[in-house]
């Protein structure tokens, strides 16, 4: 595993020093760039995207042929666990839903783990093909949801839920969700090492809903299951240090317990400021984030100012940040607006650093 | 202003002793009530049950009828003042828009306090008429929407936006956000004043949206002008405090510059422990909260469970704690389980203090 000829993202997440603060996005590759549209168009759905390596591996690419990012992230979706579990999903205008939602107890002790090179042997295949498209340029960032992430998905069956039905489980059948979310641990674990084998160079753990639980169940069924997964991960591979980003939106209340999960950087939304998080967590974590996405929706003004000062709040000498938004590229940002912030966070962190 | 008979409520939100817990719960006059429902289906839409104040006292007095609460608030929504405004309040089945949201500059200029005796009569003609039905028995809780929780319905103008249009505005031209607050701040302030003149005993500000924002932005578009109303607010009447809460949903990061804000309480969402919150503020306000309205779908023993953790996570002696869920509660609950609730407070927390 050849180290890429820009490391500096993966140097920032080990916090070791850098020239400048890194910065890729959540969601880069996706629906704000027209040339995604087009490819998507000619494949059709998204589901199929994400099925064709070389497709997935198109898109992966698009971003960086527009900015100066310093990381590419596999294109693919979190829900291909779940699918591959046999839970047939589609995605309806309200967004990604399940033909088979996990409801009853029966079907939940059924569940079982793919096979990595099974059924998910086309996300393996991306991975190869975008890591072989790099070329040796910059990182490739795999990655995967959270063990609770997935179980809200599979058990409510459709977006807008706001998980009633995961929830009672919760509180009624806690031991029927502690084996959907082992079973998950497990498959997320399996899936990101066969992603580390077939060539990412870090791993992000997607924890999309956990910030909608109480402190206490928190703890117990979404933070336990991502410190299990970190337990199990391949850490290092031909010598290099394979690093971990866990970012659960809404979770600024736990940032210690989270930074104690074994993961190398959190990820940060937009409702925390990053120095107040440095101050509390930065001495045992790299950081990423947080920029509110939709400052990309305002002017290059705006989002030069609202950009230094994220890098300002993080303050000097800035090792161990990654810059990213606090939540994916809204659909609605202008492409241009991306250049204007990708430009601002690699000139404005340099010139801090070499204050 | 006699004092009602019991007033528990109010002397738990002053922080002095009481025998037990008072317990009401946001949403509580609601669709998970038959009762709520036939009314409703009489009158036709949920508009014009608020428009009827003796409808309105009527529903805002059901669920008293079924359990042993310690406060009725005022049935009626935050949306009844930029209706007045003249934007044009009207239901999708997506949720409450607005005929003519805020987007020219020239509206926003226009925009005026309404007259809390002129359009929003009605509002406090139901104050009356719940207060005189309630004959002196609990106490009756007024209520308003933040100036920013406002701004979000009256910018998008339909839900399900993610406040772009309203983020992109604070980004590029906060002159205008500004501008939109502080007649949203003056009207929220006459309507509250309003309101407690015809008789409420304690007034809630709801912001809804305020935990949307970055922690500066949080400062800047919602707390400033919460600070603001609570600083216009008729604060006594015929000698006796009006106590007021103060409620930003995902606001917990946030917690200590909040009780600073005025106010006398904080309401809390279920995310944030509720001990660790009495650590942070609990010298400072009293705290209502925090059960996750989701344990109201689960089992009575679940329920019980629950609902003793957050009494016993808050801690004896319980001195300033008002017993409320994290979030209104929802439509699909049973009712039966409501009842389960609010014994167990009154009774777990009558036999926690009696230690």
């Amino acid at each position: 595993m050849n180290r890429p000829a820009n490391d500096t993202f993966l140097r920032a997440l080990l916090r070791q020093p850098t020239e400048y603060a890194p910065v890729w996005l959540m969601r880069q590759a996706g629906r704000y760039l027209p040339e995604y549209c087009e490819t998507r168009k000619r494949v059709g759905s998204f589901p199929d995207l994400c099925k064709s390596p070389s497709l997935a591996c198109e898109v992966a690419l698009q971003p960086l042929a527009r900015y100066r990012l310093d990381a590419a992230i596999l294109f693919s979706d979190i829900l291909t666990v779940p699918d591959a579990m046999g839970l047939g999903l589609y995605f309806s205008e309200k967004g990604p839903c399940f033909e088979r939602p996990l409801r009853e107890e029966r079907a939940i002790r059924d569940l079982a783990v793919p096979d990595p090179h099974g059924p998910l042997r086309y996300v393996m295949d991306a991975v190869t093909e975008t890591r072989r498209a790099l070329a040796g340029s910059v990182p490739l960032i795999g990655f995967a949801g959270s063990p609770f992430t997935l179980a809200c998905y599979m058990v409510e069956g459709e977006p807008g839920s706001e998980f009633a039905r995961l929830k009672t489980m919760i509180y009624d059948r806690p031991d029927l969700v502690h084996r959907i979310l082992s079973t998950n641990a497990e498959a997320v674990t399996e899936y990101l090492n066969a992603q580390i084998e077939s060539g990412v160079h870090a791993v992000m753990l997607f924890d999309s809903w956990g910030g909608c639980l109480s402190e206490a169940a928190y703890r117990e069924f979404s933070l336990a299951y991502m410190r299990r997964i970190l337990g199990g991960l391949i850490r290092e591979r031909d010598g290099q240090r394979i690093p971990s980003i866990v970012f659960t939106k809404g979770g600024g209340l736990w940032l210690e317990e989270i930074a104690a999960c074994g993961c190398d950087a959190l990820g940060l939304d937009w409702t925390i400021g990053i120095g107040a998080a440095r101050r509390r967590v930065g001495e045992r974590v790299a950081l990423q984030g947080n920029l509110d996405p939709s400052v990309l929706l305002a002017s290059p003004d705006a989002i030069i100012r609202e950009t230094r000062a994220v890098l300002d709040d993080f303050g000097a000498p800035g090792t161990g940040h990654v810059f990213n938004l606090g939540h994916g590229v809204s659909r609605f940002t202008p492409p241009e607006h991306v250049a204007v912030l990708v430009d601002t966070v690699h000139d404005y962190s340099r010139r801090l650093r070499e204050k």
